[in-house]
């Protein structure tokens, strides 16, 4: 389906972008927090990469009280741990269905409405987006001055 | 046009968000950078407004070249400054045409592509949610705690 194609290279431009900040957070720096009210860097990626992955289970599914808030990180190394994630995501969003993008989604509990997955599937990447924004922030406070684009050219 | 309609509250829904936590910058903090190398908060809010200003407005007229990087801020206030852009950005949208979105734009020198017009509206809110998502960290660095969600429920 061209749709998926097209979104499955949009999520990767965002996300190849968050993976190689990720790599640049050394394992002394995963509980750097700029202030005490703000998620560590360890929590912070792992929440986006939980959350993208939440989001398309739950579009695949149909069904939003399947919203996993987290999961369960063996592996020490975070990069490593995002990245798997990502390779899950990826293999999701292209098994979506015609009609799992158009199945109307229950959100009311989240958000406050209730949208097709096609639409859940845009607030994902925004929800990507918008830590990736944060992150920008940490990754340079870490002392990194050589960062990337916000978004991959491919 | 109901595409129209559509993007116009998509991109209200964010920036509102970002309204909001420009309200929070005290005058006395427009200079505030988290590092050296960070842009100021005056000069990351400025771009944001500025930037969707442009990229609107390069979706009207059909060509890249007439994309603005600045525009004088006579008014001291960058809420003001801010809120103005956002009536004028918002007033472009509304006058979208089919045809406009549809038209190719050669963004070859900036990023590397060639685009239709309602794709680089996507390009120009996830340009706003990425400065967004920096802005949260400078806003709660600045010592606010009570921050918006990232997107407005409204």
């Amino acid at each position: 389906m061209k749709a998926i194609e097209s979104y499955t290279k949009y999520f990767l431009a965002h996300r190849e972008v968050t993976l190689e900040l990720v790599k640049k957070i050394e394992q002394e720096n995963y509980s750097y927090q700029p202030t005490p009210t703000s998620m560590t860097a360890e929590k912070l990626v792992a929440h986006m990469a939980v959350s993208f992955y939440s989001f398309v289970s739950v579009v695949k599914g149909g069904d939003a009280s399947t919203m996993r808030q987290s999961i369960n990180r063996s592996d020490s190394n975070l990069y490593d741990f995002a990245k798997d994630l990502t390779n899950q995501t990826v293999e999701i969003i292209q098994s979506l269905t015609e009609e799992e993008l158009n199945t109307i989604i229950d959100l009311t509990n989240s958000l406050g409405i209730k949208v097709k997955g096609s639409r859940l599937l845009q607030i994902a990447m925004d929800h990507e987006i918008h830590h990736k924004g944060s992150l920008f922030v940490y990754v340079r406070e870490m002392g990194h001055t050589d960062l990337p684009m916000f978004v991959s050219k491919g």
